[in-house]
C-alpha cells in the first residue's frame, strides 16, 4: 500500500490537525472534543446554526465545508464511518447561537441514528434540531422508495444553501425548509473505475475489473446499478446526465447547478472532458449552468471515478448559491 | 487504463474546453488559438502584463491560475510537453497592456526554447517581455548548478507574488525583481509512490516498486535523488523539510508560506497528515508559517505522491501573498 500513514489508528486524529494547522484563520478544534471542529464565524448570537458530520476519507468533505456563510461545526468519524452521537451533540452545542441547529447529512444508518441521539441531547439542554437527511443518490434506491437513498456529493449544495439561508438571519424552520428545497431539486451518480483502500485494512474493499465501470457506485464503494464495459468519456457524461435528469423535469430556459466531483485518483483534466461534455448537452437544452464546481469536491480516498450533481434552481437558490462564501473547500467571492 | 478518455489525441483540447466553460466568469479562450487561455481582467492598460506556459497534466496548474490578480494569460501545451512558441507569444499578446509582460515559468528544455522564441517575436511586436525562470526543485541539481534545476509546485507561490506586484502598477523591471524574489526564497521537493500513465501510451511512465518512495521525483516521474523504503508519513515529511530547508537559512521568528501538494492520486487527509508534522517542526523552530496550501495544487495525472514547497518571506512577499486573488485554482478573499 503506497499511502503516507503513520498509524492507520491515527490517521483520523493526525488528518483533522492538520487541516485545523492549516486553516486556523477559517476553524478551530472543540476544546473538549478532538473529532469536533468549528467555524471561527460561530456561533452568530440570533442566528440558526449550521452542523454536518460523516465518515472521513471524503476530504475536503466534511470539514473542508466548515466556514462563513457554510458549515458551522461538523463531526468527524473514522474512516468511512459516522461520527458518535457525542460528537454530533458537541457540534450542535457549539453551532447554536440561541435559535436553533439545522442538521444537514447524509443518509446512512450509523449517521441517521447517532445525529438521533445527539438532537435529543440537545433537546434537554433547550437547544432545538431540525434535519434534512441528503439522498441525492439516484441509482442507490428507486424513485419510490427515494428515503432509502444514500446522501453523496449533492450535500456540498445543500450545506451551501443552508449556510446561506442562516446568513440571511431565517428562522430554523425557513432553514430547514430551504436545505429541504435545496435537497429535493438535486440528483447526483457516480460512476466508478477503480476501488480505494482502507489503510487499517491494506485491500482494495471491491473490485472493478479492467475494461469495466460501475455505474451508480456509491461513495464507499457501495454496488451501483450495473457494471459495464467502460466507455469513451462522452457516452459516460451523457449516461451520468441521463440518469441525473430523469426525475428534474428540465425545460428550455431552467438554470442549474452543477458539480463534477472526482473521487480522488482521477486526473482533473479528465473531469473537465466530462464537464465539456454536460455543458455541451444542458446548452443544446437551452438549460443554463450557474456556478458550476469541477474538480475534487467530495472524494472517497484514492478511488478512480467521478460523481455528477444536477440541482434544479429557482430564484431563491440561485441567489443563495451566490452568497459570499470561505471555507476551505468552497469559496465564492463577494 | 481505468480512465475518462474519449481519444488521447484530443484530451488536451476537450479539457481546455471543459475548463474554459467552467470557469467563464474568470477566463476565455483565446479567439484564435485553442491554446491560450486569457484571464477576464486581462490586459490592464499600464499594467505589467503575468503570462505562464508548461505542458497538461498537472492541473489546476497551469490554466488554474489565471485570473483576477494572477497569471494573465496561459500557453497550454499537449500532456506533459511545452507549449508551441506560438501559443506562448499568443499569450504574451493578450497579456500585454502596454508595459511590457513578464513570463514566469517553469526551466524545461522545451519552454526555454519556445519562451525565448515568442520573446523574440513579441519584442518584433514592441513588446517589451521579461522572464522569470522557476528552478526551485531542490533535488533535480546540486546547489551549486541550481540554474540546472526544474521548476515545480514553487511556481504557483511565484505566480501569487508575480501577479500581486503587477496589481500594484510596478514596473516590468520592478515585476521581474520581484517574481525573482519569491523564486530564490523558495525551494521545493517531490517524493513519488507510484507512477502515472500517459493515455496515448497506456503504460506506466516509469516504475516504483510496492514498499519504496521516490526522494525528489520530477513533476513527470523524472528520476529523483534515491530510492528507498517507504517510511512513516511524519519521517516523509522529515526527510522532505529537511531537504527543502538546506538552503533556506531559517532562524527564528522567520515567517514562511508552505504548499503541500499531493501528485494526483495521494489521498488529500494524508497530505494533512504531512502537513502536521511539517507545520509541527517549523513551531518547534519558532518559525511562523503564513496563508499554509494543502491539497492537490500541482499534479502529475494520477501520480501518487506529494510535494513540499517552502518560501521565506519578507514584508513584501508576505503583502503580496496576501492580495486578494480569484483564478480557479487559487482564491485569496479579499
Amino acid at each position: 500500500m503506497q499511502r503516507f500513514i503513520n498509524n492507520p489508528d491515527h490517521l483520523v486524529d493526525e488528518a483533522v490537525r492538520g487541516f485545523v494547522k492549516a486553516h486556523r484563520d477559517l476553524v478551530t478544534l472543540h476544546p473538549d472534543n478532538e473529532r469536533v471542529i468549528i467555524s471561527r464565524s460561530a456561533p452568530v448570537q440570533g442566528r440558526v446554526g449550521i452542523v454536518t458530520g460523516g465518515g472521513s476519507g471524503h476530504e475536503p468533505a466534511f470539514m473542508g465545508y466548515v466556514g462563513h456563510n457554510m458549515v458551522d461545526a461538523v463531526a468527524v468519524g473514522e474512516l468511512f464511518s459516522s461520527p458518535t452521537a457525542k460528537s454530533f451533540y458537541d457540534a450542535i452545542k457549539a453551532a447554536d447561537g440561541g435559535n436553533g441547529v439545522c442538521v444537514l447529512y447524509g443518509n446512512y444508518a450509523g449517521d441517521n441514528m447517532n445525529v438521533k441521539m445527539a438532537a435529543r441531547m440537545a433537546a434537554k439542554d433547550g437547544i432545538q434540531v431540525r434535519t434534512v437527511v441528503a439522498n441525492d443518490d439516484v441509482c442507490s434506491a428507486p424513485a419510490a422508495e427515494r428515503e432509502k437513498r444514500r446522501g453523496v456529493a449533492g450535500e456540498i449544495l445543500m450545506w451551501k444553501v443552508g449556510g446561506a439561508k442562516a446568513a440571511t438571519g431565517a428562522s430554523l424552520e425557513a432553514v430547514q425548509a430551504t436545505a429541504q428545497k435545496a435537497l429535493d431539486a438535486t440528483r447526483s451518480v457516480g460512476v466508478g473505475l477503480a476501488p480505494c483502500t482502507l489503510p487499517a485494512n491494506g485491500k482494495p474493499n471491491f473490485e472493478i475489473a479492467p475494461g469495466t465501470m460501475e455505474v451508480g457506485i456509491g461513495h464507499h464503494g457501495e454496488p451501483g446499478m450495473e457494471v459495464v464495459g467502460l466507455k469513451a468519456a462522452d457516452a459516460v457524461a451523457d449516461d451520468m446526465l441521463d440518469i441525473v435528469l430523469t426525475e428534474q423535469n428540465l425545460d428550455a430556459g431552467d438554470t442549474v447547478a452543477v458539480l463534477v466531483s472526482g473521487l480522488g485518483a482521477t486526473p482533473i483534466n479528465e473531469l473537465y472532458i466530462l464537464y465539456d461534455r454536460i455543458a455541451t448537452r444542458l446548452e443544446t437544452m437551452s438549460v443554463e449552468i450557474i456556478q458550476p464546481l469541477v474538480g475534487n469536491y467530495f472524494t472517497s480516498l484514492e478511488m478512480m471515478g467521478a460523481t455528477l450533481t444536477v440541482m434544479k434552481l429557482d430564484d431563491e437558490l440561485r441567489g443563495l448559491l451566490a452568497t459570499e462564501a470561505n471555507s476551505p473547500g468552497l469559496r465564492v467571492m463577494p
